[in-house]
């Protein structure tokens, strides 16, 4: 049930709103695409990082969850029994890390990626004397020019360093993919999966993800498994790709009016600290629903300046919700949010379990 | 003593470094001009969120401290003893936060800003019961265009209505300045200050901010207190507008290398979610230290793309010092900030907490 004007009344902001029916049907939607398609789903909880969260997604299907850093898989699997496979897509780096690292593969199903031998032999170091192997699949740089090896004969020859390193088992091989680019990744991985079986090796998973390209996956058909993270809130930059609609928005920031200094100028309680500076290519901090004739044109810590292009119609104390640029990065600022739905009459606050897990 | 080599390999990154000598430096410049100006200073705690830093501050002279936000001020209060004294440079709107305002009086030296008399009206129905009045100041749009009356007739009624009411005392005006705004500044701030003392109302305090301009403060001489922020760590934008030098920057991300994709690329595992999307006019998202032909040309959440005009010379495990674009709003991002100098000999984790207090 949505939020009533008086429930909305009452809660003090800026506040980050979760509505989880929205969500809910969002995971259910790509998890139907996936289903279809033979693709196994692995959310990113980035977008998220809630275990209640993880936990909708795995009901609804996922084999596991994927994680950016050690910490947020600590946070998550700390938060739900039912987490017991995470894939933490990042080169792991350090003593302090990788200390971590093998106490968390004690709990878990748990694989890591690599993308040089120098990441390789760190891994290798840390687990060659562990009872079980670690699982771990090689970055291939299909476009997106971040992490990666360049081509398919270098993911050939790591996955070989892989396979023959002590403490290592290789998982496969894993991309994030550069926009509207199944072609790309189809290309590298099908070419890079045959070099590999050629030498002998498996490749048990061949995993991609994103969110804009996540109901065109299945035209890359060597990808076996999917990661996306955005989808089950969806944001304005997804809408403004033609992804999805503003009722498919699972978060909104609430925000209030604290000023109104001129006839098509008024100013929110929530700026950078909530909504962020990122643009992704748009104009403007974010949408103001029902409002299409606001811009929400400047943001300072503490402020977002909302501008009309005809007299604004807002007061002190109004309250307007907000769709961010990106939700991902909003998550990431609260330590609370408020989840609505599935069942609940009101709005109950939510630890951001793996938020600020930047190691 | 600076970190050596050693002590820089055993911290685990991302990590935000924050330098006490820099930063008592850096106090030690503004409150040396402000006194010899006649200036009272008021630090905003935006940038450092730190009781420690704010005892500093005191310590240098400053009379007390600036936060934007109701939870911001009680964290800092419960924080330190010696914070007594405090200025919320905001529009405090709503039941919730007016409840705690209350709390908070009865424990401080208070004072808040309105720039409307529907906030001041607000102010008055929370304070008219109390024993001691709240002090309201005045906050004057200067030419920011954010909050704040738009002229000196509209800060003089706004004076006169908060002098009126009941449960308010007018504690003065208040202005976040334009960029070189000084003249602006001082042509508004006289007006309405002779309008509303014509009236018979003193007016205690006139209190303007920021670190780009400080050093210019006396130009408006009307001015008689000064709230700057980022200049107790200073950043990659003060040093672009040639405020600061790069050893004035006390506030570093140590980061390490995790990947070198190609000669000219290299990526750490910095990314938004340490050094924000905040670009502030400049290219790139900060500052290498040491690395003049490097850039920070692409962030996501957790990974840093640093490009070099030539060979980047850097290798997987390699850690580096970064002045991002913003140190404001960095501080913002972590639970945890490690402090150097001072006497320390190596570097001492130090809890947050201000962060994220949006409320």
């Amino acid at each position: 049930m949505p939020l009533s004007t008086e429930d909305l009344a009452m809660i003090d902001t800026p506040a980050v709103l979760v509505d989880l029916d929205i969500a809910g049907r969002n995971i259910a939607r790509f998890q139907h695409y996936a289903d279809g398609h033979g693709l196994r789903v692995r959310p990113h909880i980035k977008t998220h990082k809630l275990p209640v969260i993880a936990e909708m997604q795995l009901a609804a299907g996922a084999v596991g969850i994927t994680c950016q850093k050690v910490s947020e898989a600590e946070a998550m699997a700390a938060g739900s029994r039912a987490i017991t496979d995470v894939l933490i897509t990042y080169n792991i780096v350090g003593a302090a890390k990788l200390a971590r690292l093998r106490t968390l593969a004690g709990k878990l199903t748990l694989s890591v990626v690599a993308d040089s031998e120098a990441v390789a032999a760190g891994l290798s170091d840390a687990f060659r004397s562990e009872r079980h192997p670690l699982r771990v699949l090689v970055e291939c740089d299909t476009g997106a020019n971040r992490c990666g090896v360049p081509t398919p004969e270098a993911a050939e020859i790591l996955a070989a360093t892989i396979d023959a390193a002590p403490g290592l088992s290789f998982g496969g091989l894993m991309t994030y993919p550069p926009a509207g680019g199944e072609a790309a990744v189809e290309r590298f991985m099908a070419e890079a999966k045959a070099r590999i079986e050629a030498r002998g090796i498996a490749v048990p998973v061949v995993t991609s993800g994103g969110t804009p390209s996540m109901m065109t996956a299945a035209e890359a058909p060597t990808t076996s498994e999917y990661r996306p993270g955005t989808y089950v809130y969806n944001d304005r930059s997804l809408v403004s790709r033609g992804v999805c609609g503003w009722d498919d928005c699972a978060l909104n920031v609430l925000a209030t009016v604290v000023s109104v200094p001129s006839e098509n100028r008024a100013i929110i309680d929530s700026g950078s600290k909530t909504l962020t500076s990122d643009l992704l290519g748009l104009t403007g901090y974010g949408h103001v629903l029902g409002r299409d004739d606001i811009l929400i044109d400047q943001l300072s810590e503490e402020h977002g300046r909302l501008v009309s292009t005809g007299p604004i119609g807002l007061a002190v104390g109004d309250k307007v919700r907000i769709v961010p640029n990106h939700a991902c990065v909003v998550t990431n600022m609260v330590d609370t949010v408020l989840l609505t739905g599935d069942g609940r009459t009101g709005a109950e606050p939510c630890s951001v379990v793996a938020r600020g897990k930047i190691v």
